[in-house]
């Protein structure tokens, strides 16, 4: 493996004796502020976040103190997480679910396997081909063994061959099976009931819904994908994708706290006896501003802004068919593929000429997440720029 | 284990249909930020955060959407990363360092114990008994074995006893040392040059100086505790703690970056190729934040905090002499650990009359932080307060 130049070395740089005055902090900040990217512009196709809600942006900022790894000092915040927490459960079918507002569905998806480890004693993990890499992290840091499932047709977990995978290990050595409810290249959502019922008895199931959590729900979607599936005993949702509230969000929810007592560390020094989550102090402003814009939107107002995404995804992915990108499968929630040889060069072609589009490399594909930042004036540019790009 | 009370089940709550107009939902989220303690009340005496500084909150809502899982958008953000970075790889006697900026000290931690495991191949750890609980977490998580060490007289890692342990497994086994440089109990440091030569060769030494490596090189203090010490693989530095930046923050700092590569996950549909942190989505607004007080406060402005918490740790513990509550250890920092019989029992008073102190087990000692947002004068009324207190 190659060292990429983004090898995160530090600038050799001495630390300043004189603080920098305001005016020229100002300047410098708002120099780097320029280098970045920002939602607003519309030009952003490819990514998962999107521009906080300006009730997240303002709750964030009031509580841009409050640290949950030491609760008792922060009872409001606390009450806060145990709604969202309360909420997040009921939209995927669960009352009085435990969990936890994590850094984001990286941390989420890797506490669901390590609870798992722990309650089973098992190593193996069954997951479909198109399980986010944060999968792939938890594998390897947890030391658990990689049962990848192939796809079916429609780029959804196969079961067939997933009782076939599972005839390769004893029941009691697999971990824990992962499905996923709107994936991160396609936007597919595995068939969960039917994975639930090829899983021997006992078998942790975690649904990773981080993208599709706040879209599901929203839509005319008929199969089965969260706690009203039996077997399913965690999921991922992110307050921070679809769900417009700031960075760090990421839900982890669970049937009941008991697992959570597996992984507890004590913790002398803090205002609580044991401390569950991975990470100490946590950044708890976002456990804020999902608590704001959860009840700022309601169930309408999040209907309404999955609604416009959809209505975008038909609208470029007609766009992108009559170019001659037809999409590699009808976009089941706002992430759009459309398929073509050389996704590398377009999208590297695309980001000289301003546009941040992502790829799919198996099937090769340009891909596209239409968030609420992007609007349709965006996506009429970005079609008369894609045009004029693949006649030169 | 019992389950704790605030174990986290969400309460039984439909998601609202309607979202909550603007009136209700700024007074609902003032409610819930009353029942918060702040900082700036003072009261807060044993936390190892405090009020973010003015820069640092405003730089944080300029880079509110900021996530360097996602580099390439965030260019303008990538680059005050790699000058933090450098800046504190200088604080802590290293040019060129490699390192990230990540969600805290725990999550540095446990990757510093992740990227030696990964190098080593060993699964012991040796660790004095006075390191910080995320220690055990990672050990945990990670699967490891603990050795841990006891303390001399002066509550820091005895090197003798140290020498024993090392004898008990085959240096090929060891995964990693840790030691501590301003720890969280007692704000003592180990002697880590000693350390580092009772090592054998090749084992990765890591120095968790999340809480010290804001206050150690702005005092004469005359031990070694950083890179300048060879043996010296790597260190936690938490700008969200005495670098008064916001959550979450906490410096990875490593003498070079190929180590990260072993613990490297591809990432397809990213701007980069490979992930190197634990996280996926990463809250970078702390970064900005984090650049933006370094370079404000600058080395003599860190210089002007330290020594002011320093003057108030000197004066609480004469103040708690006096009350015939003496330190346990002269303070090194600004951690002071005033000895009691009872300090639970105290420790559940204080928090009635509105001081949130905190505890020490072994020796039993009240817990205090001098952190930047107590002052003087809330000294002087604890003092007050205190007295009164032990003598009802």
């Amino acid at each position: 493996m190659l060292l990429h130049p983004s090898a995160m070395v530090g600038l050799v740089v001495e630390m300043r004796e004189k603080g920098m005055g305001l005016p020229e902090l100002v300047e410098e900040l708002l120099k780097y502020h320029r280098m970045d990217e920002h939602f607003s512009k519309g030009r952003i196709l490819g990514s998962m976040c999107t521009e906080p809600h300006p009730v997240a942006r303002a709750a964030h900022m009031l509580f841009i103190e409050a640290n949950l790894g030491n609760p008792r000092l922060y009872r409001g915040t606390a009450s806060m997480e145990k709604e969202v927490i309360g909420d997040l459960g009921r939209l995927m079918g669960l009352d009085e679910p435990a969990g936890y507002i994590l850094s984001g569905g990286t941390e989420a998806n890797i506490t669901a396997l390590y609870l798992a480890k722990k309650k089973t004693g098992g190593r193996y993990v069954v997951y479909p081909k198109s399980a986010h890499f944060s999968i792939q992290k938890a594998i390897k840091l947890l030391d658990l063994k990689p049962l990848p499932v192939e796809l079916t047709e429609e780029y959804v977990m196969d079961v067939d061959h997933l009782r076939k995978r599972l005839e390769e290990v004893s029941p009691g050595r697999l971990a824990a099976a992962v499905a996923v409810a709107g994936s991160t290249e396609l936007g597919t959502v595995d068939p969960v009931d039917e994975i639930s019922s090829a899983l021997p008895p006992g078998v942790p199931l975690h649904v990773d819904a981080a993208f599709g959590g706040f879209v599901l729900p929203f839509l005319p979607f008929r199969g089965k994908y969260n706690f009203e599936v039996d077997g399913v005993t965690s999921m991922t949702v992110d307050p921070h994708k679809m769900g417009l509230s700031t960075i760090p969000s990421g839900a982890l929810l669970l049937r009941g706290f008991e697992d959570f007592k597996r992984i507890a560390v004590s913790s002398p020094y803090l205002t609580e006896p044991f401390a569950y989550t991975l990470a100490g102090t946590r950044a708890s402003a976002a456990v804020a501003a999902t608590w704001a814009v959860m009840n700022h939107l309601g169930r309408e107002g999040y209907g309404r802004v999955v609604e416009e995404c959809m209505e975008n995804t038909r609208f470029l992915d007609r766009g992108m068919t009559e170019l001659g990108f037809p999409h590699i499968i009808e976009p089941v929630i706002n992430v759009l593929a459309s398929g073509t040889a050389d996704p590398e060069g377009l999208q590297r072609r695309l980001e000289d000429a301003g546009w941040y589009v992502s790829k799919v490399c198996k099937p090769p594909a340009l891909r596209f997440v239409l968030m609420p930042h992007v609007k349709r004036r965006h996506l009429e540019e970005f079609l008369k720029d894609f045009e004029a790009l693949i006649q030169t």
